[in-house]
């Protein structure tokens, strides 16, 4: 089926089991799976040392690969974004490779965009979701879509409070021809001011985090609406935030009342529940790709042109 | 001696006890201690709701006190920032009302220094300083120096490891006329992008944050470093970084190697060790205001003018 190539710009790799089980699962459903020699490098917590890591990218991209898949995420990206080539991934892009991965990978995918215009897509890692001992049938399904080529959008159910919050607004096509850009809020956020932040203006802008209390969440939120970048999209689209813990002191401050503030703060529409971030059912997106976003009833869906007519 | 107001822009006082001792505590030094109304306010996590918050920061600078002292910091300010009359806070700062706190009082300290160059204080907090069984000795008689306008500066030691790593740069005078700057890490590149980030260049750049991991930390600092904001500064001198826990899967991976690999990252000297963070030991720092860095042997001293001469 497709050649996919898996490598490790970010953190080094702890669950060799899940690793192997990813390998074998890709295998399993047709795919020849080359693996990067230094997929397993260690050095400190990182999977190699910065030269290692950008080496791995880089050969990622000679690859010819239809698929280069990070073997996982955790940190390691944002400190190396100088010294990668961004020319020579762009042109892998362009000849049919399409880099996958998410969380610290935000870092990867938003720095191409920013330099080059180049897409990527946000979608899965080897060991944490391949790597399952049960793969999540959603994500395989949308990660085949990704392949083929022939998927056309991700669609999703809001919440009951999402819809109500957006009532007032008319149903149907809220963006066309929209940049679709985003990742981990707490990594994108990161490069605010940097060469390496995406100036999208009139794009849908997806979030998603793990492990960061609401404040957290509302203070990085809120920086990228004092930035102006909110005002700029034509709506953002919130993903899952999970794995944070409320504390008694928030007094019934959570992450619907930062959903709420925000919403209060900007015009631009904020939705919510997209299947994206830390979670096993997740979609995969096409991040610098122009997308149409359509709202009906409490139906949404990110939409894209089949690759063949792009 | 002085007049000190108490508000409460951020979080919600939590530890009454330590409120009150704090208050006890500076009236048993001398000082007439004068309470915010809404001081003790609580909206969820809040001292009250924006409103409220903003209203408080207002009724401070119309106090006519020598000191506005926050009574914790948490989480509050970042959101309210639009919303402050930044011009009222610096004429009462020009009557000589001392603006005082840390943490997340951070983004006051820096849209006020963004907005009209008004200087403010760094140092300690109410509750969680004034407030303890035993006040710290050397935070309080900093907070005595600032008050009489007699301190001329604060010194430290370095560490050996810092003394080494710097010890190819020539000893004497690092900095002089560097607009000091800086705060807690977080909330500081929380503003980055927006109107609120000052535009310091020759400055002194302090730096302190509690419970986040030397990755999260060395993120950060990426981030200042790939803004640019490091190489405009005569010097980084980074304080007390606290309460954050390593992991097996750090691998020796710490604090230091953050350190380690911002000074081959940069020209600009980073210095450690400045007593000032979430600790009982901290000094009083002027932010904004024009001061010297000198470094002889082991010692580090920030230097400024008596206020006399100012």
């Amino acid at each position: 089926m497709a050649h996919i190539y898996i490598y490790s710009p970010s953190g080094a790799v702890r669950d060799k089991q899940a690793f192997k089980r990813g390998i074998q699962r890709l295998t399993k459903l047709g795919h020849s799976v080359e693996v990067d020699a230094d997929a397993l490098a260690s050095s400190t917590r990182f999977a190699g040392d910065d030269a290692t890591r950008m080496a791995a990218i880089h050969r990622a991209a000679s690859s010819g690969a239809d698929v280069a898949l990070i073997s996982r995420g955790g940190y390691g990206l944002t400190r190396i974004l100088p010294g990668i080539d961004y020319k020579k991934v762009a042109k892998a892009v362009q000849k049919g490779t399409r880099f996958v991965g998410l969380s610290d990978f935000t870092a990867f995918q938003s720095a191409l965009l920013a330099k080059t215009g180049g897409q990527s897509w946000a979608g899965p890692a080897l060991g944490e979701d391949f790597g399952q001992e049960q793969p999540d049938d959603i994500m395989e399904a949308c990660f085949d879509d990704m392949l083929s080529g022939q998927g056309e959008g991700a669609g999703w159910r809001l919440s009951a409070i999402c819809t109500e919050a957006l009532s007032h607004k008319r149903e149907g096509v809220w963006a066309q021809d929209a940049v679709l850009w985003g990742g981990n809020l707490s990594v994108l956020v990161g490069l605010l001011g940097t060469p390496y932040f995406p100036q999208i203006k009139g794009g849908v802008l997806f979030l998603e985090d793990i492990s960061e209390h609401p404040y957290r969440i509302e203070r990085m939120l809120t920086q990228l609406l004092h930035v102006g970048v909110l005002a700029k999209q034509k709506a953002v689209v919130l993903g899952q935030f999970t794995q944070y813990k409320l504390t008694p002191h928030d007094r019934g401050f959570k992450l619907q009342s930062v959903v709420d503030w925000l919403r209060a703060q900007t015009k631009t529409p904020v939705l919510t529940d997209l299947p994206f971030g830390h979670v096993q059912t997740k979609v995969c997106l096409p991040v610098g790709k122009k997308v149409s976003l359509v709202v009906e009833d409490r139906e949404a869906l990110i939409l894209w042109a089949h690759e063949a007519h792009s």
